[in-house]
């Protein structure tokens, strides 16, 4: 087994959010499924953008995201995603690196423009987003540092990474690169519609073995699974991996690994304002609890506070201290 | 007279602002001055952002802002300003298009990158701006539409403008346009170095009798009238101009018209994030009720709801529907 030297070395789309608020009837309008995520190509990327409210650009990615959290929590975390040399693209390596996170991939100028997404928030605070792949889905099997995903405790990849053709590929040559050199792989269902696009190849990673955590919510288990009931979702999943951790929102989450389970509430929050990141961020405060050895219970809290915290302002980035909000517990 | 079919022109620098934290220590090992503003060129502006924390962009510059809260509040606003043909050009014109205002300068291909403002946030909320002008200082005297002037209640206008020197021509043929269409001019100082760089040049603007509304607040009034004491500062420079409005953060402002003197305090906020853009929405507040002939205590009132709005979130756009917060004003 390699020297661990990094906590997680995380996997993923490479975008910026163009945040905007929007209201139930133009979601309507415009035939948007709330909460989920769809790809769109440039020209529906101008289209929805002339339609949208003024908005703010934060860096964002789901994966990003999650390795953004990780550092803000005080662990080594590394990013592995492809922008274009462009503004958006010097935003987004800016950021992430200014977060903390080693950005292991240079920007080409050969890939067209970096990847957005489209994010109309309501209300509610539920984020419906729409994304402009672009220069993301450019990353290449050989743009995968094989010898940092051996130097990391997690390798930690988005299922959203499966739509588009070469970063699948190299996602595929990254869990080759952990199995070999015992860095524990994480993967992240990402979203139900990504679920139903790519249902078969995400069971038959799982039941390869080549999954060691699995992230899912509500949507996701029973989609996965098949099985409209929650809970004999979650135990036909939790049968076939080592350790899944679903999320709830309001509900808390919930970890299983083998005979051991655990479970949190939803940590208490003082004004809700914008759901984009939740996932992410849960995420990544679960995996620092598991790259610095902590129990399922006290990464789920872990996860708890990350999430509590991105959900209280727009975008999907910590803004507060996160060291501090979790002090005692890594 | 012409027809006044549009209530403000605003022209100014077309600017998306990069808004991070920082501490007082980041600004003083840069040797930044708190609260102001300066120019800086492209190299100053990648080593300060390599600098910088994550960030997030807005549209903003000074003018822009003032005519997007003019829109936010039910007034018709123009604007004028030069972007590049780039990704913040686009952000930038999306923006204001979507907050209402007609934007009447077409992005252009051979004027370098859009304007960009680093703003650094410090903990009390004060914003310190580091502008790199960029395509912004390219905006021309044949960019004005005459036409447009001359259709509007008021012009208005940042002493930011008088930076660059073409900017500077394209302000003075607007003025001369807009004096012989009987368009009332508004000023704002925009900054006490401003001020110190242009003194002269101001005080000879208002003592031509080229500007009908001048704003400032109190370090802009003492730096123009060269006077430390607060109110002998505004004696002195109100009896130069037909109308004077000074903001005092925190203590509310002060208008003043010949004889007649108005005042408001602030509006009561719930928590104070970001005070970039205050006075350029207190000036939209003001504005609206001067192009709806409203006295100077209600224009004072609208000037401090759209500012206390907009210093309770980051960037300095509204956020939250200033019509609904100044109804029965307007």
């Amino acid at each position: 087994m390699t020297d661990k030297t990094l906590d997680v070395l995380a996997i993923g789309n490479a975008i910026v959010d163009v945040i905007a608020d929007a209201d139930d009837a133009f979601l309507a309008g415009q035939s948007l499924d709330k909460g989920s995520m769809r790809l769109i190509d440039e020209g529906e990327a101008v289209r929805l953008y002339g339609l949208m409210n003024a908005g703010r650009e934060v860096s964002g990615g789901s994966a990003g995201n999650t390795a953004a959290g990780l550092a803000a929590l005080g662990c080594s975390a590394a990013f592995i995603g492809q922008v274009a040399s462009d503004e958006l693209g010097d935003i987004y390596k800016h950021d992430i690196e200014a977060e903390g996170v080693r950005f292991l991939v240079p920007a080409r100028g050969d890939v067209g423009a970096t990847a957005r997404c489209l994010i109309l928030v309501t209300p509610d605070a539920q984020r419906t987003m729409n994304t402009f792949l672009g220069a993301a889905q450019m990353l290449e099997a050989k743009d995968v540092d094989l010898a940092a995903v051996a130097s990391a405790k997690i390798l930690y990849l988005e299922g959203y990474l499966w739509d588009p053709a070469q970063p699948r590929a190299a996602m595929k040559a990254a869990i080759d690169a952990a199995r070999a050199a015992g860095t524990r792989v994480a993967f992240t269902l990402s979203d139900s519609f990504c679920i139903s696009r790519h249902r078969d190849d995400f069971l038959a990673l799982i039941d390869a073995g080549r999954i060691d955590i699995l992230f899912a919510n509500e949507a996701e288990i029973t989609e996965l699974a098949g099985e409209r009931a929650f809970e004999a979702a979650v135990a036909a999943v939790a049968a076939r991996v080592p350790l899944l951790v679903v999320t709830r929102s309001a509900k808390g989450a919930v970890a299983i690994a083998g005979d051991e389970r655990a479970s949190v509430p939803a940590e208490p929050i003082a004004r809700l304002v914008d759901t984009t990141g939740a996932g992410d961020l849960f995420a990544a405060g679960f995996l620092a609890g598991q790259a610095k050895g902590k129990s399922l219970e006290t990464s789920l809290r872990l996860g708890a506070i990350a999430a509590a915290e991105v959900i209280q302002h727009y975008g999907a980035r910590p803004e507060a201290d996160l060291k501090a909000l979790a002090a005692g517990l890594l």
